[in-house]
C-alpha cells in the first residue's frame, strides 16, 4: 500500500475524465486518458444471440484509438435513439465509467448514454402534473425477507382522498430491479403526460423486484418457468399487500400487468395461469420461446385450448417488441399466429429500429397504458 | 469495429467478475481477472485533504498483486465498519466496478462496500413498521428547472390523515445528490427504528437535491458560501412546496435542518440567517474554515454577535464529527470553544474511528433526531 499520497496527481486525473459527448447527428464520441493502457474499447450491453448481438449504440465492441498524449477516442456512427448501456472495456477488463450513472441489479452493473429522438418528447418531464413514485417496503413470509416496490401514484391521488384507482403491475427485465421502470424507463413522466393530456386513466403504477432470492443466495438467473416464488409473491403478498395499503380498485377490472423481457416471462407465467386477478396483460420484447415452452396444449396451464374464456377474461392481450430484436420480433409473429389460429385474440406493435433496450419498452408503455381500464368506463 | 460477437468469451469474461468479499475480521478482499494490464489497484475515495487522506477503508491506495492466470488480488487490513467507496484504478485509469451499486452524482460516481459494525443495528432493516420515501419533483422558477426531492414520511402519516407533523430538512454533500441519504444512509431505516422505539418524534424527513444549476450547465463544486439559488430555493420554493404538499406543521419550532459535509455548509449559511425558519441545526462533519469564513464578527449575518437571540431561538445547535476525519475533528472543536466563549450554546458529539464517510453521519443522524422537537411538547 503507498503511503503517499498524491493530490495533485489526483486532481489531475479527475480533470482528465469525459463523459460520452452526444453529438447532433446520434453519434456519441467517447474519450478517455489512458496513457499506460494497451487497447481501450466500449461494448455496448445487450449483445444477447435473441438481440443478434445488436444494441442501438452500435453491433459488437468499439475500438477506441489512442493519440500521442495517451488520450483515447472515437466517435461512433449515429446511433438509434434511446438509453443504451455500455461498458468500457480497458485492457480486457469490463468496467463502469465514473463519470455515468450505474444501471441494473445485483447481477452487474452498467454505464448509460441517452440518444434524443427528434420530435419525440413523451417521456420527457414536462409542465404538467407530476405523480409521485413512493418506495414501499413490505415483508415477504415467502422468502423471509424484506423487499422494496416502487409505487407510482398520479399527480391527483393525494387530493381525491375518497376516489379509488386501477392498478398496473409493470415488471423490469432480467439484469434489472424495481428502480429500472422510473430511473431507465421513465415510466413515471409517461404516465404524467399521458394523463394529463387524458389520453390515459389515472392509474397506480406498482413496479416490484423481480427476483426472489432467501436471504445470503444470490439471485436467480432469469429462467423458463420462473421461479414459482415470483408467482406466489405477486398473487399472495404484493397484491393483497397493495390493496391493503392504497386507494385501489380490487377488483381483476381494474388491474393489469405488463412486463419487459423476463418481466414479460413472469407477466405470461403469473397472468395466463391467474385470469381472476387480471382482465389485461402486456407482452414487452418476449425472448423465443421454443415449442416446448410455448405449447398451445400444455403451456400456462393449458389455457390456450380455453380460447373462448381467455378471449372473456383478458380484454387486452397486448404483444409488442422493436423491429431490430430480430430473433424477439419473429418469435412473437410466430407465436401471435399460432394463437390467432385458434382463435385467441391480441394486440401485436411493432417499434421500427429500435433494439432490446428501453426506447422499446418506453414505447411498449406508452402505447400500452392508454388502452387499459376503458372496458371500465361504462360501469 | 469488431463485427464478430464472441459469446464465450463475454459469457467467460462474466464468470471471471468478483465482487469484494467482507471477511469476518472487517478486511475486504479484492479479486479482479485482468491478464493484460500492467497494474490493477484500489483507491479508496474521501481522501480529501482535510480528512488526511482516510477512508475507513484504507489511507493511499491499495497494489494488487497478479497470479500466473492474471488474477489480481489483495485482501486489505481490517476496516473501519461503515460504507466506503472506492475506485478500481486499471493501468492508472479511475473505473469503477461492474459488480458494485455505484454512488455519487453527475460529479462522478464510484463503488461501496459495506463493513458492518458488531453490535451496531440502528441502521439495519428491521422488523418494525416502515415508513414510505416519495420522489416529490417540483418546479423552481429560480432555476427554470424540475427539481426532485425525496421525502420520508413516518409509518403511521397515512393511518392518521388528520395528524400534522414536524419537518428536519437533511442535506446531503459535494459529490452526492437527493438520493444519497436514503441510498447510502439508510435514514428512513434509522428514523424507522427510532420511532418505533419511541426514541424519536415521528417527523417528515425532507432530502432535496443539493445543487442549483440552471439548464445546461453542469454542476457547482462545492463552494464557501453556497451559490445564492440554494438558499432561495429552499426559503422560498422547497419549504413552501413541502408545506403546501404534506400534512406539515408550517411553524419553525416545528421545522429543522441538518446536512453534511457541503449540506452542514449551507445548512449554517441558510440557517442562521434564516431563524425565523427554522429551530434546530445539526452540522455534520463541517469541513475546516479559515478565519474569514468562520468569523464571530461578521460570519452568517453577524448572527453571533447576539449569542442570546441565538440561544433563545435554536433549542438545538448540534456539531458532530468522526475523530478519524482529523481535520474536520479539530476545526470543529475550535470554532466551537470560540462560540462557547461568547456564550453560544451548541452541542458537540463525536464518533471515534470513523472518518468523512457514511457511518459518521448515519451515527450523526441517529444521535441527533432523536432530541428534535422535544421542545414542542408541552404545547
Amino acid at each position: 500500500m503507498q503511503e503517499t499520497f498524491d493530490m495533485n496527481k489526483q486532481a489531475h486525473m479527475r480533470m482528465e475524465k469525459y463523459p460520452p459527448m452526444v453529438n447532433l447527428d446520434g453519434s456519441v464520441t467517447f474519450k478517455l486518458k489512458a496513457p499506460l493502457a494497451h487497447s481501450v474499447q466500449i461494448e455496448p450491453l445487450n449483445g444477447q444471440p435473441e438481440n443478434n448481438g445488436y444494441n442501438g449504440l452500435g453491433r459488437g465492441i468499439y475500438d477506441l484509438t489512442r493519440d500521442d498524449s495517451g488520450m483515447w477516442s472515437i466517435t461512433t456512427p449515429p446511433a438509434v435513439p434511446g438509453l443504451h448501456t455500455y461498458w468500457l472495456v480497458v485492457d480486457g477488463v469490463r468496467v463502469n465509467d465514473t463519470t455515468s450513472k450505474t444501471y441494473g441489479s445485483q447481477i452487474m452493473q452498467a454505464c448509460g448514454v441517452e440518444i434524443p429522438e427528434p420530435g419525440v418528447n413523451f417521456y420527457d418531464i414536462k409542465n404538467v402534473p407530476h405523480g409521485e413514485v413512493r418506495m414501499k417496503w413490505y415483508y415477504s413470509k415467502i422468502t423471509n425477507m424484506w423487499r422494496r416496490a416502487y409505487v407510482y401514484f398520479p399527480a391527483e391521488y393525494d387530493a381525491n382522498p375518497e376516489k379509488r384507482y386501477p392498478v398496473l403491475i409493470l415488471r423490469h427485465g432480467g439484469g434489472e430491479d424495481e428502480t429500472g421502470w422510473v430511473e431507465q424507463g421513465r415510466a413515471n413522466f409517461i404516465l404524467d403526460n399521458l394523463i394529463a393530456e387524458n389520453k390515459a386513466v389515472p392509474m397506480i403504477v406498482v413496479m416490484d423486484w423481480g427476483q426472489a432470492p432467501v436471504p445470503g443466495m444470490r439471485v436467480h438467473i432469469p429462467s423458463t418457468p420462473p421461479p414459482q416464488e415470483i408467482i406466489d409473491i405477486t398473487i399472495n403478498e404484493l397484491i393483497p399487500m397493495i390493496d391493503a395499503s392504497y386507494r385501489t380498485i380490487p377488483d381483476r377490472e381494474y388491474r393489469a400487468m405488463a412486463g419487459l423481457s423476463m418481466g414479460s416471462v413472469q407477466t405470461l407465467y403469473i397472468g395466463l395461469q391467474n385470469l381472476d386477478y387480471f382482465s389485461a396483460l402486456g407482452i414487452f420484447s418476449r425472448r423465443p420461446m421454443d415449442e416446448n415452452e410455448f405449447n398451445l396444449e400444455h403451456s400456462f396451464g393449458g389455457v390456450f385450448q380455453r380460447p373462448e374464456e381467455l378471449n372473456r377474461k383478458l380484454h387486452l392481450f397486448w404483444w409488442g417488441a422493436g423491429t431490430a430484436e430480430e430473433g424477439i420480433y419473429y418469435g412473437v409473429k410466430k407465436n401471435l399466429s399460432e394463437l390467432a389460429s385458434v382463435g385467441i385474440n391480441s394486440v401485436f406493435v411493432e417499434f421500427p429500429g429500435t433494439a432490446h433496450e428501453w426506447q422499446t419498452w418506453r414505447k411498449s408503455l406508452h402505447d400500452f397504458a392508454p388502452r387499459l381500464f376503458r372496458w371500465t368506463e361504462a360501469k
